[in-house]
């Protein structure tokens, strides 16, 4: 069974409950982007998606990317998908008008990717970086780059990659060694090797401009050190580049997406930006980038849970346990099952919950691009630094994770390739690696954004939080005590890493599950304040994130409480554990 | 890097902690096994698994099993590995000296079984079943069948497998429809098509013994209505029995085990034991069976830990926080920051409390097989019926989410398969779902074992717990505090689930992991109470276990309250949710 949009879904989360064209209506570039045109591109994209994209999923696993000599050849299907895409416009959906984009909101773009993701992680690999890198060149590169490459960027008619790992420069990037060399004639010459390149070398496109961090001959050692530099694969003369494909990694999954070794020797590229401010033009596309992550991880568990939902429908095995004392003639479905009931419906409460943040988010994305009050603006940016890490996190922890939980509703069936399912837990793990990992974004969260200043921006967030919904649904009450233990606990900590410089560095990953856990809670009672939210398709995986999800929060306090405790205890000791 | 067998961490727990040699002296079948004995096998077992069975592992995976024209080849050197393992006679370690073998305790295969699937999942499934068919020829077969058939089970001359799953009957085996229809000369006839048969068909012996479960013609519907046929693929006059492999799946992992279905065309077999007691004797070998997975567990988490830490040990990223504000020359080994610490640490706890925990209940199969005092072979039997699902879900769990944390410690490497670490999450997947998926694991303990007797077994285990560790240890009167909580908890379970007929279907799964969580601590105050645990190697995942495993403890608790509390209200209700 191939992955199916459910547009219906996505549309009463987008208007239903978060009201995105009267947000965009108060953006002037969205002013005419009206609910009936969300609705057109959402539908159009869903069908776009289940035709040409979902039926290539298992062919992009089975067959994957092949490597010989140089080249890589994708699998079948690919090639052709990939050209309808940008030729039907939908790379460019985002993009602004003057580089030849239609200029919608970014949320729109979100929805697509959440599709996409879903349909086809390792397909989607491919324009996954396109508008990170349009962005970038937008607001980085010089005119003349620009002119040179941003519309064919923003079109998607060449594909784009991000160049930052080397073998041993990983979350550390200040170890990168790859050098720039300027030419005389403004140009510079980059050499070194870049590893686990998504999409370093394909046949989807002709050209492949590849953003490549590396040191000028003058840098300082670390990651100030570090410039960014485009480099085509084909020269503005047509001539090949010097960069060469050395092979591609063998991976758990993801077959779809090369994952390449690129030797630059010696290749030709142009400065973006100043020197040594390399990884600040990398870090604009970083929030976007970060989200499209979490958006994968909603639509990999969406797509996970399609198929366990079907099989657990058809499947029989047992009488399902009744209060009611009837007797079903034969075995039940197993989706009357409680221990299935419980996996299906936890799995839909943090795909619609992460639903509801995620477009929040891109609906934020979207006000801090243009919306005309600054401090709106400011406080778009403040959500989208806080939110994003988190997101990210748990998302894909929870799509690796829900797979998993779905691969068990087929028991052995769901260890065999013919159903599709383990491919998914398999593909969706790397979503937990890339982009930062995992314990990188709580780090991020906590040592970065709430501990520098305080908690300020934290706590503003989450009293902007504790004043929505706007009417009180049944379990706002418990909600809005959680946001508040969580503004204590984050208040607590800030002055517990203040007496113990490394106790932050062991309670981050517990901290950031915290916020996530009390934010999915925020999202639900969302969807409960929203009309049309009574029926079973939304109070099941209500009811699953209290019984089953929330409970998690007080484990995730406990946690940290304990940790600053001992952490009390031990000041003026060297004890680091 | 192979796995290696850490033969000092595997003596310390069973000689140190469990005193295997002294519990092992009141049994006169091994009144002999001294301690020297013992680890001379673990050692001789130890050397023998890294020399053979490791390099192995890759090949396993990369070549895996082929299939052409009903026939299987094994992965290289898989044949070659399994004959010497045979000719060794590691198969016959633990079969009775009357049947050609050694007459060692179950707890010396137990430790062999650990090591062999640390090193080698899907080799080690073709001798898996061994033991198990064993004790059912022994314990059911005719003595005519048993002269055939058991000498050479017994020395693994032979090979053996289950043959329960149908398409349609996985969980559900009363709906089995395999036939076996009684001839004259007192063979049966067995027709019909068998699934997910682990060895069904493979090159790595002569012979293989199949054990199908199959309903005789005038036999009742359901679990109650089966029969066991042995149904060999040659037959004793050397001709081919019409025992056919169709196909071999494709699977997530455990590519080095063929995973068959199996068609019986009228296939001569044998009937094992009384007609329509097929399951019973089949359950003969079921706590064994699972007892073997749970090892599997741990061995693989031991596995997935070895390589995650050794990658830690020589990466460097970043500098580690300090809490000695001393500064480091570059980046450190990722093993010194807080996140891949807790990683490690983390799975330590699980491998070596696991270990207390499956080698005491191997003694215990021991005891109960041997002991002369018949209350104490009681007190055995229980301990195995109620120890054995909860260490089969809990180390199962722990084996694909731990190594899915370990995969996590190398960052981008861990998704290439050049580690091998991926692969050990592929492999582990499975031990989640066969012999008996984790689901029906929970429902055995809460519904089978604790409900019938109102938890009476259940304290009575507790109980004798709360007597060990022999000396107070440091954490003892927290543990000894969650036994008694976890006692009255199983008691309100009891009554609530009196009154609420589909209560116990909600709460399995937290009820088991509130045990295995609870008994993990218990095994830890075990170590701790032990001579030489004081060092580094064993307080750190000690330490790991208070700050990160223990609190899963009140959130199952409080998950379990909270619903009975929601049964409670609902009582009279027809509401299930």
């Amino acid at each position: 069974m191939d992955y199916q949009p459910r547009t219906d879904d996505i549309a009463a989360l987008l208007f239903g409950v978060l009201d995105a064209p009267q947000q965009l209506g108060a953006l002037p570039a969205h002013a005419d982007t009206d609910g009936a045109l969300m609705r057109q591109i959402i539908d159009e994209g869903g069908r776009f998606v289940a035709e040409r994209i979902a039926p290539l999923q298992r062919t992009g696993d089975e067959t994957g990317c092949r490597f010989e000599a140089g080249q890589v050849q994708s699998p079948p299907g690919f090639r052709d998908a990939y050209q309808a895409y940008w030729q039907a416009g939908w790379p460019a959906l985002a993009c602004a008008p003057e580089h030849g984009g239609q200029g919608l909101p970014l949320v729109m773009e979100a929805v697509l990717y959440e599709m996409l993701s879903a349909a086809n992680h390792g397909w989607t690999m491919a324009p996954g970086l396109l508008h990170g890198a349009y962005d970038c060149l937008r607001h980085h590169a010089s005119a003349e780059l620009r002119e040179r490459y941003l519309p064919r960027v923003a079109s998607g008619e060449w594909l784009a990659t991000m160049c930052l790992t080397e073998s041993h420069a990983g979350s550390d990037l200040g170890l990168v060694r790859t050098r720039a060399t300027p030419q005389a004639d403004g140009s510079y010459r980059v050499a070194g090797t870049k590893i686990f390149i998504s999409g370093g070398e394909h046949d989807l496109t002709d050209n492949i401009v590849h953003l490549v961090l590396a040191r000028l001959p003058d840098a300082p050692a670390g990651p100030k050190g570090l410039s960014l530099v485009l480099v085509p694969k084909v020269l503005p003369d047509g001539r090949r580049n010097t960069v060469v494909c050395e092979r591609i990694e063998e991976k758990m999954g993801l077959h779809g997406s090369p994952t390449c070794v690129m030797r630059f020797d010696d290749a030709c590229g142009w400065l973006i930006g100043e020197p040594q401010r390399g990884l600040a033009a990398m870090f604009v596309m970083m929030n976007a980038a970060r989200l499209h992550v979490a958006l994968q991880g909603v639509g990999l568990l969406e797509a996970a849970w399609q198929k366990a939902d079907a099989y657990a429908q058809e499947r029989r095995q047992m009488r399902a346990p009744r209060t009611d004392g009837s007797a079903g003639a034969g075995p039940d479905p197993i989706a009357l099952h409680p221990a299935m009931r419980r996996i299906l419906d936890t799995q839909r409460a943090w795909i619609d919950g992460g639903r509801v943040l995620a477009y929040h988010t891109a609906l934020e994305l979207d006000i801090a691009q243009s919306h005309p009050d600054t401090a709106r603006r400011d406080a778009a940016q403040r959500w989208c630094a806080l939110v994003t890490p988190v997101l990210k996190t748990a998302c894909t922890h929870q799509a690796f994770h829900g797979a998993s939980e779905c691969l068990q509703v087929f028991g052995g069936h769901g260890y065999v390739r013919e159903w599709g399912i383990e491919q998914i837990v398999r593909d969706s793990r790397v979503a937990m690696i890339y982009e930062g990992t995992n314990e990188i974004q709580a780090i991020d969260l906590l040592v970065r954004k709430v501990l520098p200043d305080g908690a300020a921006a934290l706590c503003a967030l989450l009293d902007t939080m504790a004043q929505e919904p706007p009417r009180q649904s049944r379990g706002f009450t418990a909600m809005h005590q959680r946001l508040a233990r969580l503004r204590a606990l984050a208040q607590d900590v800030v002055a517990a890493c203040h007496r113990d410089g490394t106790l932050a560095y062991w309670i981050a990953d517990d901290f950031l599950r915290a916020v996530a856990i009390a934010w999915l809670d925020w999202a639900w009672e969302q969807i409960a304040a929203a009309p049309a939210s009574g029926g079973e398709r939304w109070t099941a995986p209500a009811q699953a994130l209290q019984s089953w999800v929330l409970p998690e929060f007080d484990m995730r306090h406990a946690i940290i409480t304990q940790r600053m405790g001992r952490a009390a205890q031990a000041t003026g000791t060297h004890d680091v554990r």
